[in-house]
């Protein structure tokens, strides 16, 4: 099953937290978390070092944001963000291993773990290396609780949660530019990350409401998501985060949770 | 409450277990899983690989042995053995991580942690360290599931335990001296460890049975434990661990978990 | 030998650089490097990928400041702030490591390490434990060169340094309270860090032309010190060194390195 | 420039040593320390912390085998063995940190690092990518001292070398299993390595001798190497390893290192 929406419905909005580890930090978590719905909660891997995940847990516990385990390679010099080539079997143990890290925490600030996201390379891996999406699958799988899983539309990561019987959930990317056939940019294009605050906003508004955006080459492309993605970690997010949120429920777009 | 056993009712026989760290392997977990009755589980932080605690969990289950979380400090190059100044709120959430990570992986296989112990440095500093002892064990209730805290008897570890309205588990070490104060002898001391693998059994066997040792400086002193730890990281430690239970069994011990 | 100077002749301005990690920044590198004369590179252990260190290297070879190993206990979860009872063998081969791993990128950028400074909880731990002072000398030793070391006047460091014929350099902490005694306060006293950049200023130029400082309790201490520390990893610090190297340059302070 | 060897010349034997980290050992280091002609060091990225490498580059030292720098990706959990994206700089930087690492050892032992060799998942990785390829290079050019790189025959790793103006050392080994082609067959193929010792043993006197070994599909193909590798990490290393030394002396092989 797939999570489309919404259009009519409710979108959600996550953003990635809990992204600093030990002296230093890197998200603006409180801010972020008074606008976003759902928290992508670094497990450790490549940040999140447990006081902070507590913290947050609990922070999101109290402004009623929905949590979700944000699962990385191991690998905290690269910030997750070179891909690996792990075994599938060592992979979805390392997946399981982060949601019950993250869960614990969860539970203690009175609320759970209620959907997995998978973070930087691992995130583009999976939207087409099948094998690494089975193995994120399995780890989901292996953890407990049948979570739904949060990722690109089309993605090979989408297509392994089905497969298992779990709820793919469908996002968008506020700040990312599209291409004619609906996908990402590639970041190391030119272009391809949306650095105008406006065009961000209106950008969001028309993903939510007419469920299209305007890809790179001119034409419309349809968007369809039941979460829209706003980053954390760049100056200024929390200010723009506001903005889009502002702007979405003036343009009269219903805000919840997926999970 | 104290469960300071046995010695007419049951013993339980705990070994460190799980404790290799990706390509390098240590115990001969399989082995001494048909021995012993506790397996303190290694959570990643002195060694531990997500893949070897769910091996280790799945064969525990196998076995029915009971699986405790052998915590740490985070320190995979000291292997957990060099006491650090933790600060007490980092320390009881770097407890509930591991915890939180072992959990997943008992529950997938169909068990549970029943249990916490900590490892190494982190163990011998609790027993006079009360502001660490104090830290584990909130990390113990930040876990949830009020679990029983394995430990030396008379440590700050067990007061702190006891003062939660934890459960403290008294152990005895089958192959350590012991002091005329009923203490361990130092690790670095002479004579601290007993290499002779028969006066290992019959120690056990009058631990288990007469709840007592004779000490370095030959005067008896009593050992009351509810749990014996036998190690599992030197070589013929399996086999040692076999004739310690054959021993125990022979002498009419009763052997069980206590979780 | 010890170098107390200065106080007609010279004073060195140092500060901790390069203490990101990978996608974590923390010091503003190059504004401090316009303004110290002695650059203490984060070696990979407390923090300082790679990357960081060849660039802190590059530009610290541009504006001809001298580099320092800054050495830690291997602890980047603790920002290397978690005193370790790291055996002294062990401890001095992850000096000698951290030495050898900076040398390579000070050779590469034209220059070369030419002094140490022990980090955070090392540098606390060795001016009163004799056996890690020790040790860390042993790790200097065994990366050869003779290097003089960084640290607090009457440390237990300077006395392991001397002893072995290094240079002992003497530091003082522009803002940090003092004892009555000559000795700092206690990090988590109140009062410890003196906050008022103005204090700061008046306190540095006082140090270094009439080498006392105002302790806590009231009365002047004599504090001569080679090398003036300023913190790198405040809001604001690089403009409160530069206002510091002002004040010292207006009132006649000549400043250099001291290696 | 390319040395190939041997045939009537000299052959180099390599092997990995120093692949422990911490409490865990995996080569027998000084067995092998008397068969080699040169050491691949571990230097901390995939194992191999400070104690071991001063240990292995002091026993080197007095056998008198030469020190290569076996470098790796940033891998502890997977041992190096699972390839990463990183990217070239920093690829490169984190090459030259490892060499710089060994170096200070190997220095302190009376001797110095002669070589560098890339270890397992990026040794096969720079077989065929030639971005990491020259980012290998790159970070032993960054090293300074213009080290030689021993490698595969026809690898992009031995390209970049050699347009670097490095010397680019062949090898080949001694139980793996070639193709047709003169490559070797992937490890997860069947027959991948060859496990019978006697095998092995005259496969090494006639790469030496002859250059050429029987391919799986029956075929000679030439093999022209100036080193041989054996590998220590498995049980009975040390014993085949002098099995092959004694069998390539009788049959009048010259041995020596290569740098």
């Amino acid at each position: 099953m797939t999570v489309n929406g919404p259009a009519g419905p409710v979108l959600d909005l996550n953003a990635d937290l809990g992204e600093g580890f030990g002296r230093w930090q890197l998200t603006d978590d409180d801010s972020l978390l008074s606008v976003v719905t759902s928290a992508n909660v670094a497990c450790g891997f490549h940040a999140g070092d447990p006081s902070t995940m507590r913290r947050v847990c609990e922070s999101a516990a109290e402004h009623g944001v929905r949590i979700g385990a944000q699962v990385s390679y191991r690998d905290l010099a690269g910030f997750g963000r070179r891909a690996m080539d792990v075994p599938p079997g060592e992979l979805a143990d390392e997946i399981t291993y982060q949601i019950g890290a993250l869960r614990v925490f969860a539970r203690a600030a009175g609320t759970d773990v209620t959907y997995v996201k998978p973070h930087g390379a691992l995130y583009n891996r999976t939207v087409t290396d099948a094998e690494q999406a089975a193995a994120v699958v399995a780890g989901v799988l292996g953890a407990g609780g049948a979570l739904p899983v949060l990722g690109l539309p089309g993605s090979r990561l989408h297509e392994a949660a089905r497969a298992a019987g779990l709820v793919a959930v469908a996002e968008a990317f506020a700040d990312r530019a599209y291409t004619a056939a609906g996908t990402l940019v590639p970041r190391r294009s030119p272009g391809a990350v949306v650095h105008d605050a406006q065009a961000v906003v209106a950008r969001s508004v028309r993903m939510a409401r007419e469920s299209a955006v305007t890809a790179v080459t001119g034409e419309d492309v349809p968007v369809r998501a039941r979460s829209l993605c706003l980053h954390g970690d760049t100056p200024g997010a929390a200010d723009l985060a506001r903005r889009v949120r502002g702007a979405l429920e003036e343009a009269g777009v219903r805000l919840g949770a997926f999970a």
